[in-house]
Parts: C-alpha cells; structure tokens; sequence
C-alpha cells in the first residue's frame, strides 16, 4: 500500500538520519547536560524512542513487550499525564542506560513499529508514526545544537566534523520589500503534516511596512557591539538588562577574542569570525537591542509570514516581536499529546524559518517555532523592519 | 489661568490621597518589603515625590535645591540611566529615611512643584506634571495592595481599616454576548491623558466570540478547586505546573482555611469567604487553568476592549490571554521617561480593566496593565470567553 | 530576703538596660532585618521578654494569662522543642506587633515577673531567672551590633549617638609573654553565674607558647592589605578564598574608602580610620589569614584562658583556632533549656574576651562565644602566639 | 638500587590498581558528576597523573612534553597557585578529554615517570613519588564512594561487580573498654610515609573513658529510627535539624523500602539490608544524633588513637567529635603542596579508621580523614564512648 510504504520509508530514514548525527561523537559526548536546556545525546535518541513505544506499540501493537520497564520513567519529557519524569536537569547524572543499551533499544522499537505498519491499515496510527516521525526530526535539530553546546563549552574546543556548513555568506544586496496594508491569512493551509499549533487558518490586519531582505550579519552586529550596544541601557528591556549584568554578556554566545582577533565556535571547530555570514546565537534580547539600536524592529509572525515569499530564508531562525500564543480557535489534542505544544505558550517568543540544523522538508512558511527571549544555543538571526 | 488651576488642584488632591492611604499605618508598616514584588509604603511616598523633584524641579524650578543629596539614590526605581539606584530587594532593609522624613521630603517637594506650577506656563512642564500625577496614582494603586499584603501575611492579621469594602457580591445574572466578527480599531483616540502603551490607533480583524457579562465568583472558582483543578497537570502550563509544585500552590492568595470552613484575609481582616464575589489574587495561570477546566478561554486584549461597553467593569483587573507588546507604531519617549512602558513589554501578560484599588478616574477601557503571569497580589479577576 | 533583693534589682537593671541601650533609634530602626545573622531590635526586646513568659511566668506564675497568644510564635528564636517558630529569614518581614506593643509586652512580663519573684521563694526560679537576665544581657550586645549593621549599611550612614565609643587606641607597647608547657585547669571554678558550655573543669596539657599582650592593630592589619594579603590564595583556608572571591572582599566590614582616605562607619557615624586602635568586624578567615602572613598563629582558646591575666582585654571578641566542641563531661540542661548551647557546637570557632559592646559583668576569663567564621558583624579582633 | 626499585614497584602498582578498579565501568559511567562531592572517575584519573606530570615531570624530567597543554587546567583539583582550574562542579560538564584520551595520558606519565625513577636518585623526588602515590590511593577509595553513588544513584541499579564486599556482619560480642585518665602521645612517630597533618607528636591529657570494641550495627540504628530518632529535635545540632527538614532525611543514604522491606544499594547491586552489618553511609550528624539518643557520645580523635589497639577497625570511617585542626608545631610545606591539607582545617570533623574502600596499607593508626559534617557517601560509620 503505498501510503504505508511512503510512510514506512519515511520512519525509517528518520530513525537513521538520527543515528547518523551522532556518528561523529565519542561516547563521552552521549553523555552530559552542561545546561539545563541541553540534553545528552543519548537522551534524545531514548526519547524519540520512546515516543513511538508509548504513544504506539504499547497501545496498538499485540502483546508487545516493552523493551525495559524503567525506560518509560527515563525518557519521558514532560508529559506530566503519562508519569514521573526524570527532572530535566537530572538527565546529565544517568550513565545508565548505556549508548549501546540505546542504540539496542532504538532497533527493537524501530522493527516492531515496521512490522506493525506493514500489517496495518489503521489511519489512526499512520497519523500518530507522523507525528513521531516530525518530533524526531525537531530533536534532530536539537541534537545538532546540544552537541555544538557539549563540545562548543568543552575547554578543548573539539570538532565534530569536517563537513558542517554553518557560516555561508550571502552576497546578495541587501533592501528592503514593502508589503502593503490589508488583511491576510495567517495559518497552515495544506493537506500534509504540520503541527497543531499552525492551525485555525484566520485572517490578520497588517499595516504597511518594509522589511529587509537579508540577515543582520555579523559585520553588523560588530558595529552595534563597538558602538557600545551592550553597555547602553536604554536599548534593553528591564530583564534583559538584568540578564546581560549578571551573565556579563558582551557578545553572541560562542564567541571569542584570542591576541585580538574574533573567533566563532564552529561545528568544524573554532574559525575566524566570517564578517559577512549573518549573525547567530544571539537571544531575542539582543535581537529587539539591535533593532532599537538601529531605529528600526522586529517583524511580528504575522509580517514574516506574509513577506517571506520575498527573502530568501532557512540558515537561521529568526526572532520575532511575537509572544508565544495560541491562534483563534487553537484545539489541543485530547490527552497526553495535547501536552505537545499548548503548554508552552506562555513567556516564549515566536521564531520563524528554520536554521541550518532543521531537517530537509522540516520546516514550512507557517512552522512556529519557540523559545524563552534569553536562550542563545539555538541557530537564532535577526532579520529587521521598519515602518513607512 | 484655568489649565493650571485645574492642574494644580489635581496635583495637590493626589498628594494628599496618597497619604491619606497611608493614614490608618503604624510607623514599623511603612518599612518592609516581605516579597521582591511589594515595596515599603514609605518608598512608594518618597519614590513618587523623586520623580517630581527629578524630572521637573531640578530641571524647570530656579535655583532649585535638592531636599537630599542622597534621596535620589535611595527613591529612584528603575531608571537606569538616571543612575545607580537601591536593588529593588533592598528596599526593605533601609530604616532611613524615617517616615518622618519622608513627609518631610513630600511636603517640600509638594510646596516646590506648587510655586512652579503658580508662576509658569510651560505646556513642557504642565504634561510633566500630569504625567507626574498619574505615575503617583499607579503606585496608590500599588500602595494599597502592597499593604494587604504587609498585613496579610502577618501572622496577627491585623486589619487595615474597617471601611474598605474589596468583595461585594453582584447581584446580576450571568449571561454571554456576542461579538460579530469584523474590524474594529484599538487604542486610545481621546484627549486626555493616556500612557504612551495606549497610543498608536490601529485597526484590528476579530473573529465572533461571546463574552460573559460577569466575572467568575468564588463559588465558581470553588468548585474547579473541588474537582481537583490543582491536581490535574493536564489544565496548566508547564512553566504554572512546576510554580504550583514548588510553591505547594492550592488556592488563590489570601485564603485560609480554619476548622474546614474557608476564610479570606481583607482589608478589614480575616472574613468568611463570600461565594458570591469575584474571586480574586489569582495569577495568569490559575485564570488560565480555569479556563482550560471550563472549555472556555481568556478574551484577548483587543475582546475584551471591544466589548467593554457591554459589561460592568472595575472591581477586577482581569488577566487576558495577550502578551503585552508594543502596539503598531508604537513611540517610547526618548531619555529616562522611555524607560516607563516599553522597557517592560516581554514576559508579561496584559489585564485590563481596573480594581477596587484603583484611584478614581485613573483606569479606562484603553488602559493596559501588566504583570508576569505568576504574580498575585492584586486585585485580579477573570471573565471568560466562548468561541461559537 | 537579700538574695531576692539583688536578683530583682538585677533583673529591672537589666530589663531597663536593654530599653537605654533602644533608646536613640527611630521606630523604623527597630524593624528591619538586612541580613539574616542581625535581627531587628524590636525582635530582641520582644524574644528577651518572651524567655521570660515561656520559661518562668507560664510555668510559675498561679493564673498567669499570657499577654497575646501568638507572641510565643512571633518570639521564639530557636527553640524547636517548644513548637513552631518564625523562621529566623522572616523577621524583618513583620511590622506587627509594633515597637509599641512590645514595650507594653515588656511592661506586662517585668512587672509579673517581679510580683512572682516578691513572693516567692523558690531556687528553682531563682536560677532561671538567672539564665534570664544573662540571656537578655547575651542579647544586648547583638541589639548593639544589630543596631550598628542597621545604620552602618544605610546609604545614609545615620550614628547611633555622640558618645559610644569603639575604637580606642592602646598606648601600652608589643610584648611576647611566654608560658611555660604544662598541665592548666580550663573552666569555670567559681559559685556565680556561668553557662553550661564553661562547665566541667577539666585539665588540659599545653606545650610552651608566647603570646602577644596587644591586638593587632588597624595599621598592622593595613600593611596586610598593602602586601596583598587579599589576593595571595596561599595564606587562605579553600572556603576562606571562595568567600572573599564571591563576596568581593577586600578589607574589613564598615571600612571605606572615599577620595583615597580609609573610613569605619561607627556608632558614632562615619571616622577616619584610627591606625592605632584594634582592627575590628574581621572574620575568622581574615584573623587566621593575617596569622599566617605574619608566620605566626592565633591561640586555641586553652592557650587564651590561661595567659589571659597576663594581658588586657575586652575591647574585642578575639577569634580562637579552637572549633567549639563540648567539653568534657559537658551536660546539657534537660528539655527545651539544653537547647541554648549544645546544638551549636558544630562548624563554630571560639571567641574569647569581650567587647566594648559587651555588658558589665557578662564576660569572664572561662567565658566561650561562639561564630561561623565568615561572620564580621562583631565587635571581633585579633592576638597572635608564636611557638617557641 | 633498593629503594628505587621497592618505589617504581610501589608506583607502578599503584597506577595499575586504581585502573583496574575502574575496569567493571562503562565508559558513561566515567563520565559524569551527579553531585559536586563526587567526581567524574575518568577526572580521578586524570587529576592523579596530572599530580606527578605538574609536581614532578615538569620539574625534574629533562626536556619533558607536556601530554597535552591543556590538561593541566582540565585536571588541576584546587591547587589555586598553580592556575586556573575547572570548577569543581563544572567536573561533570567535560566530555573530553575522552577515557580513551585518559588512559593514554596515564600510560604516557607512567611511562616518563618509571625512566626518570630508574635513572635517578635524587631524594627529593623520591619524597615526591611517595606523596603521588598515597595521593593516588587517595583517590583510590574516593573512586570506589564516587563510582558507588554514581551507580547507586541511577534509578536501574546497575550493580558494579560481584565480588565486593561491604556489609559483613561482626559475630564479636559488644563490650566497652576502658582507658584510664593520663597523659597520652598523640600523632605519627614512625619513618615510613606521613602525612603532615599527622605529624607534631605532641601529649595529650585525657580523662578515663570507656570506648565500645564494636560498630554500631544497622539493627541498632534501626532502633533509633523506629523511636522517631529523625523527628526529635532536642538530639540534633541546630545546623543539623534543619538539614534533615530541608533534605526530607529519614535514614542513611543508600536506603530503600520497597513493599515494607528495607533494602541498601551496595557495590553489588540491592540487597537486603543486613541487621548485623555495621551501619554505614551516615553523616556526622546523624552519629551525633545518634550518640544522643543513646545517652553516650562519640569519641575524640585522641581518645580513638590511644584506644585503638584494643578493638579492631578498617571497615568504616568513624565519625569522630573533633574539629579538623593543626597540631601543635604543625608546619605546611611551602608553595602549592602545602595545599595538600592545611587549607581544610576549618568546618570538617576528622574520622578515624579506614574502611572497606581504603587501598592497603594507605591508612594506619595516625591517619586523620576529615569531611564536612552532613557528607555520608564515604563508607562513615559510628562507635560510642562512655564517660565512667
């Protein structure tokens, strides 16, 4: 049947994608949680893992076993409803279960869920191995940035390849695209995937404005940096100013200056800050300082995903002025998977596009991404707009 | 000449009511600050009476000299760049200035600003004055729930006055009103006076909803509390989930229960619950949760604008589902006064409405209040909204 | 009867004396509580006088009523035995009772106590309330010191009065006393008053040692300062260097230094520096840092109660090595009275001597106080030993 | 020559010893630090051949190469004059240098050490070998307690090996000793290894006592348990109850019920807990509390040397009532090892004894171990002492 076999295809080339992210690491980087935000490679294979095992094989799958009974308690997230949670910022203190006690896991549920697709028609699950399937790929992302956490905070600085392309620049010139006061649709229209949170297409009233066409570079942000950018108060919100004085923040994180000159982490390891790359790391504090900086702003979602046919976008994800909150008409899932999105909107800021880090077809005009306004590891950018 | 007059007189009444708040205290409850968010009452008299001596005294008023060389200091809250000023955990652990002092320091300042206002005509000085005005019946607001709150979490509970009426039952019947979709604009467009967050008139595009003409009660809140609305993760954020385990949240603020029947701490002392008032010290997320418990939600700030005419309002800030942002266009004043508004525009939830704390003539159906969705120690209240 | 003579007019001396030494605050000063170690004096006049209620009037007084009952939970300090307390972080958090209510609960406690003591003939409440007045004469040292940090960290910096005066200089000259190895007597011997902690005269052997007749002195402890002491990790113990490293300690508590010239906030208000007096408000960890710098060492308190008749002392609490541990053949009183030494004899280090806040009479040559060793909120100093 | 080759021997078994504890270990469980008093086993590694390359190599070894530049600030534990180190709770947070990496460092240190002992006969480098080696039994039994919490802490209970033994139960009958009052020689007088904190033999003057000839055993505290000895605050130190309160302690750590049976995690897994074993894992508090309980007390550290012939020990670290303080005429070494002890002398207790985890013949009746007071993963245990 071909929607299965797709399907089938599908899985099967996330579960590997997984695995292949983490070719690169030694098993020590499996391991650690150096911040509450960053989660142990091994943990986010478990997890993903897990996902299809409880919200699939252990509902639909007959007389399926469960590969270890404490697995459930390990690699829950947050679903308060399903059970007791190893405490986020316990999972960096399990060496147990191993990364081959994983990787043995992640075949076991791997062939059990391809067995029950191929002798299964039931919509019903096609729809819930979907899901999976899309939050695998969302922890890939993660995966790729809680690695270059663990390595990129390491005082070593080891590489984790030779390959990873992060700081292209763009030599396109920059302008800005005037889009024109009216009422617009807002919201995920198609037939395939998308998360429940791009839903309740509505419409929106826009006021004319311009916005750029590129990125903020790194060159950019030099000159707001040497202009005094992080010593001036009146750019900051009141939290933000707190936060850069306790946190004696002075630059995007991963950034650092050896005999005078700029370095930048990198997957491949530390380089050369590229002037002309645009910007990254930087939390929506410094993205809205920037923006005051300038005399100019932040897009809402709203003007971002009107415009966005114009620009080209996907190499960073990109701050917008908008909170975190459920569209007109937003529906949670019944149970457990309505804990996927709806929980977390509130002190969040939208991101918009998708970064170097996001899976091929993961990304889509309408994906909302979200994150606390101080969160840095991400593949964040900044991209501005003015009003006419 | 009459502008002045009126502003004088004005000027002078709100002076005087904020001591007049202030007169049923004993010396020692002018001094501590118990929680980061509740300031002294003595910082709020002295802090108002700085923002007139610094912004208008010693900038307009001839040979004008400070009361203290050191008040500003001590009395400036947040306005960073005017200076260093007292941590805001510190307050409270500042025996000096006495309260003696501090009525020392209004009167001079009072007297000051009064001869200045007599022999000018500076339109520049006249907003400054009003805007003064209004920043001084903020923090009556906030004077009266502040001292709830010394008293309140006294273990001697001793009561503020015997007059202060905060939980009057209404008497009206419930009902739902329809809103039809449409464009309607937001924003003030008076000519009075109005905070910066207000202006920027724009055009907004509602979906239908109903609004219920009345807030919920007691009773009602009562009864969310008796179907284990505490216990039920499902119903609430996760950042409100962990707030409520680690704070070992079960009611709102204030309530206490004595030999199983439930008492509620007023400004006229511990009084038996009435099931009839609306419920109030709630934080955004036991609102929202609330909400989530009825299949209903929280109106929208622009709802909740459009359909003001349509219902009682006053008793209770009321907590909506928006984020408060910038409006389009939005203008922060340059210099020090910028910092009032806009420095504060994430993380925050907007209420609107106003409370049985509220000064007369100090709120509209344009005003935006703001706090972070945990806090709750004003007087908050929800109104609920049904999409059809 | 003349021993009741004495104990009573001890007692109303010592009850009026502890009111004289309140005598130059303002009603806010009795309120606040900055740090955790000092409490407001209000707190201290109200915990001397419930000692008092709890111990002797509620057990002895026929038909004694207690003057409020909640008083016992807003005055109990520490003794866990007798039920709940307000926790020691709290205290600066209750405005009520006010200062006049606790001079009126003063009133009500002395007069009964001394109706009690006209009438009665019992040791037993003899002896108590004997452990009462050296309680409240404990406790009228600490309002001093209380007293001094309240004003001393006042961006104000407000004296207590004209005439307290704390830092005389000495004119006798340095001298090394030697006392010969031997077997010494270590503890109280005499029939008066003394706590259970200087009890159980026991026999200690000491190797030979010299002893300085003079503490170090304000320009000696500078030189330290000049020499870098601060900053030289060897001469500190591990906890010592994370202490100063994250409290940014450089010098002295109340120390200052304005256009290039030392000050000491006093009780009489900001001083120059005074080279020649005792350095003062130093912890442990300075005391033993400046000994090792000096290559000598500070006595253990053995070494101090046997050659202390051959120096003066009683300006300053001198910090011992000694850590305070029972001695042997230590008894602790039975039932909530055992609770006021023993369970602090952990993680302390011993003082010996007495300050210029310490009252008449209080302390003896076998008297041990007892501090954390970061604490400099004492009137504490400094007497080095050389080995021979 | 003789002494080299019993010294190259000693080393070389020494460095094989403390990887062959480590060799039932995953690598994950190298890895990570669940709380800060636990390193990671692969830093243990790490950190005791970083002490021979820094102290020794770098000093001695003609043209020696550092393995890696970086590793000195990687592995440095507290050792302040000798550079930046790692903070002690950022251990857990480093996924390289890889175990891998580790090993190869260890056999590249070993290697160079092993030529220069064999070419050498310098004393001073004898003296320091010695020193590298007992500081690596050190860290020998640190790495059976740290390996231990890291598995015993993981909720799969993974077991380490099958052999380890750590609850034989005593069949000796209990009886007290008695040692008559005296003057007694205290401290190490032999000529083999010391350390020295351990030396300034020096007389002590002690009373008579009577010391038990066994452990406490887990049933005794049993009984102190089930008599609500953890909710009785009159046998606790102040510091301690609220340790208890705020760590919601019940018995020692390790100790798990499960369907009304009491279990122990040990180094073999979980097992039932053992009646006649010796308790172990408790703090110093709880020996205290205990002692109390009991009516008896714990032992000084004098009093444990003078009796110690006349019962057995080595099982348990045993708690002790003495502070960690110098000895007469201690003298610390000059430069960074003269970190080695003296600048812990401040907050801890001493244990006497040894335990199950001590290496052979690294502890001898001199030894003084020394924790702070509310640690328990170190094998701890309890003997009383009778005053007669």
């Amino acid at each position: 049947m071909i929607i299965t076999d797709t399907l089938l295809t599908s899985f099967l080339k996330t579960r590997s994608d997984s695995e292949e992210i983490c070719a690169p690491l030694e098993i020590e980087d499996y391991v650690i949680q150096p911040i509450v935000d960053v989660s142990p490679p091994k943990w986010h294979l478990g997890h993903t893992t897990w996902f299809f095992e409880e919200f699939i094989l252990a509902k639909y799958a007959k007389d399926y076993k469960r590969f270890h009974p404490e697995y459930a308690y390990v690699f829950n997230s947050y679903y308060e409803s399903i059970g007791k949670r190893v405490i986020r910022t316990n999972r960096g203190n399990l060496s147990r279960p191993t990364v081959s006690d994983v990787y043995e896991y992640r075949d076991y549920v791997t062939s059990h869920l391809q067995a029950l697709l191929e002798e299964n028609e039931d919509k019903e699950i096609f729809k819930l191995v979907e899901i999976g399937i899309h939050h695998e790929k969302q922890h890939q992302e993660l995966l790729l940035t809680d690695i270059k956490f663990i390595l990129g905070n390491n005082p070593l600085f080891p590489k984790y390849n030779d390959t990873f392309t992060e700081n292209s620049a763009s030599n396109i010139s920059s302008k800005y695209i005037t889009v024109e006061s009216g009422v617009y649709e807002i919201g995920y229209k198609g037939t395939d995937f998308c998360y429940d949170n791009e839903l309740g297409v509505h419409k929106v009233l826009l006021n004319e404005y311009s916005i750029s066409n590129k990125l903020i570079t790194n060159k950019e942000y030099l000159e707001f940096i040497d202009d005094n950018g992080y010593k001036n108060s009146l750019l900051w919100h009141a939290e933000a100013w707190d936060w850069i004085q306790n946190g004696d923040i002075k630059s995007p994180l991963y950034w650092y200056t050896i005999d005078k000159q700029r370095y930048q982490y990198t997957l491949q390891g530390l380089k050369e800050l590229n002037p002309e790359a645009p910007v990254t790391h930087i939390s929506y504090y410094e993205a809205f300082a920037f923006s005051q900086w300038k005399g100019q702003r932040l897009p809402t979602e709203f003007e971002w995903e009107v415009a966005q046919l114009n620009f080209k976008w996907g190499e960073r994800w990109e701050w917008t002025e908008s909170a975190y909150s459920p569209y007109p008409n937003y529906k949670k899932a019944p149970g457990a998977l309505g804990e996927y999105n709806g929980k977390f909107m509130v002190n969040q800021k939208v991101l918009r596009g998708g970064s170097v880090a996001t899976p091929q077809n993961h990304t889509r005009p309408t994906y909302r991404n979200f994150f606390h306004p101080q969160l840095r590891w991400q593949f964040t950018g900044l991209r501005l707009v003015k009003d006419n």
